[in-house]
């Protein structure tokens, strides 16, 4: 969304090289690290401790740690850990006048006055600069399986989605799913990838991951699983990864949606929380509605982390044309008003969204955000035009 | 920590009518209810279609939601589901201005702006007063097992705890322990209980919960559990509760600890997290200290949330006394700062230790706090003298 991004006259700072694991601790469960440390590199750090970071996403090669928590990063481990609100532990920030705040503790529990280090979790960086951080990492499972499945509905998606809590229960790592359109996407422009269930095509596809301490009872509630589901034909088939090397293929495709998306040309992203039934029924009315404009030229793709009520909506064309834009805009943002949703599940505001804030904030919270804005930087230095609307904070628009 | 308790000019009010259950979300696993619901209410009501509250603690019969929420209640089920701060999805607050702030959202995934609601969790009411609350409700488990296990020392408890980790890992639910002096106590005080290891006294005891989707498996995983800490030596004895009524008779004794201080007289009380392989030094170290003062007069307990490295440590005499006081504080506190841990893990400040806040927190983070308390409610009007200390917000100290 750009909550990086310079936008007129700011200073750009980077942590890059802020890049020390400062300590990792095996007894209670815990890392600390600076900010600029690759999640990727701490991943494979405490690994080698039998843990794992609570987190990870497809930019794991790549994102800092203070950036993850500045953005509130959500990705494909929220089902079974949740959210950075309760992963991290402590942080170190410096603040708008210069202090820097130490609030860097590994204490899972401590309820001594406010808890300072959510304000700075998910603020993009516009209350204080995220230096260090303190996070939860559990144990890394000892047994992981990956299975796909091909279904003829998005209903029995989530139809499947209630047997996968009931019957893989505290297994179930992680719930994704894709459209036909996102899987044909995904094996036009990628290399090496290739139908998982050849001579089968479905309308929708589900990842399913599992991660538990026991491969056998992992296996057996898996396998018990995929007997429910097909014999009562909730699903038209199913695969379930072989070895690391199948599972990884599997994960893939879904996992490199957003890369094919890139090299497709053109797109409008959309990042949406919604009730999670009604979820695709966004993507069905927004292609009725490009269709008759558009044409072919636009393709109208859904995937994303069923298991979290998230839509990842993109629109993909040759080329950026603001008619396109304006037959999306606001008609998406209202959409997801009126189901009290959210325009920004896990991207954040940033730059792009600050000002369709109001979608899914009513007034009142939107000015108490901007009054804690002003208290803790009444300069307004702290990456400008970024999260808040313009005039909240006393901006001009850009 | 008398945070409820009215000291000198306030209006206290009371929410115990607004006491509607306003949904339950079986397809969303999530439910929404008024404040002065009752924890236990809401228990029912959401088992009754087979989810659970994230939360349980000793007081489930008579505290209210927006209790919880507004002192970020931890709890016997924080090991399993985390803290409010991941379980609770909104809000909705009363503000010191009289605005009614509508933060009541179901959404997993929220990235639009500061997430607001993390202000009024664990505030103590200082911010504004919870009226409304969403919060998710995982499946409630299957199959739950209890076991107890008497043990030799600390650093025992301690390696069982890594060993439950891993051989227990998702299934793990509960991890509480209670020394010697606490059992002798409880079945002092508590008619109906009884030595849970006759004929095997120990200086420890720790009671785990398991909680899983198939009790084969989780059956399973016990038994290996118990012959590894059997045939290691790491546990004197143990016993797995038979059924439902040997189980409750088993959680009884690590729970009702709290009524039999209070019927064995006066009972100073302390809530604090430690690095839990050295947790249990404190309670030695004190008894070292009170015993050449006091002999028998005092008896030094320590018990609790092991798993989540909060010791809840107190000192039991038939009266209160100053003398004693002063030989407990302030070195409790001073021991707590020197190993960087919480002089509140889950109980708050209230009134009683808004002016320790220092032991735990840095003077640029009370500043900090004490920032937004004047940004939120400017005239001090919210639950003054409670969380933070006089000075930093302009008071007179009581």
């Amino acid at each position: 969304m750009g909550g990086g991004t310079p936008t007129r006259d700011e200073v750009v700072v980077s942590l890059e090289r802020m890049r020390d694991i400062v300590s990792i601790d095996e007894d209670a469960g815990c890392a600390v690290c600076e900010a600029g440390v690759v999640l990727e590199e701490l991943e494979s750090a405490v690994r080698a401790r039998g843990m794992t970071v609570p987190l990870d996403l497809g930019a794991k090669g790549k994102c800092q740690m203070g950036g993850c928590v500045s953005t509130n990063a959500g990705g494909l481990r929220l089902l079974r850990y949740g959210s950075l609100r309760g992963s991290v532990l402590g942080l170190e920030v410096v603040l708008p006048n210069g202090d820097v705040l130490d609030l860097v503790r590994t204490l899972r529990k401590d309820n001594t006055g406010y808890d300072l280090k959510q304000l700075f979790i998910g603020a993009e960086g516009t209350l204080g600069v995220v230096t260090k951080v303190a996070i939860s990492t559990p144990r890394a499972p000892r047994s992981v399986n990956v299975a796909l499945f091909g279904l003829e509905s998005f209903a029995k998606c989530v139809e499947m989605l209630k047997l996968a809590r009931g019957l893989l229960g505290e297994i179930l790592s992680a719930y994704e799913f894709f459209d036909r359109e996102s899987l044909d996407l995904v094996l036009a422009q990628l290399s090496g990838t290739r139908d998982p269930l050849p001579g089968k095509p479905c309308e929708f596809y589900v990842v399913i991951e599992t991660s538990g301490s026991d491969a056998k009872h992992d296996t057996a509630k898996l396998d018990a699983f995929l007997n429910v589901v097909k014999s009562q034909r909730i699903v038209v088939d199913g695969v379930v990864g072989r070895d690391e090397k199948h599972a990884f293929a599997l994960w893939t495709l879904r996992e490199r949606i957003s890369v094919a998306l890139k090299y497709a040309g053109a797109v409008y992203k959309y990042d949406l929380s919604l009730p999670t039934a009604r979820m695709y029924n966004l993507v069905v009315v927004l292609r009725d509605r490009l269709r008759p404009m558009f044409g072919s030229r636009v393709k109208v793709l859904g995937y994303g982390h069923a298991g979290d009520g998230n839509l990842h909506l993109n629109v993909s064309c040759a080329e950026y044309d603001d008619a396109i834009e304006r037959a999306i805009e606001p008609f998406v943002y209202e959409y997801t008003r009126d189901e009290r949703g959210s325009v920004s599940a896990e991207h954040g505001l940033g730059v792009m969204k600050a000002e369709e804030i109001h979608y899914s904030k009513d007034a009142k919270a939107v000015e108490l955000m901007a009054t804690m804005k002003r208290a803790l930087d009444p300069f307004g230095i702290m990456n400008p035009y970024k999260v808040l609307p313009a005039a909240a904070v006393g901006l001009s628009k850009l």
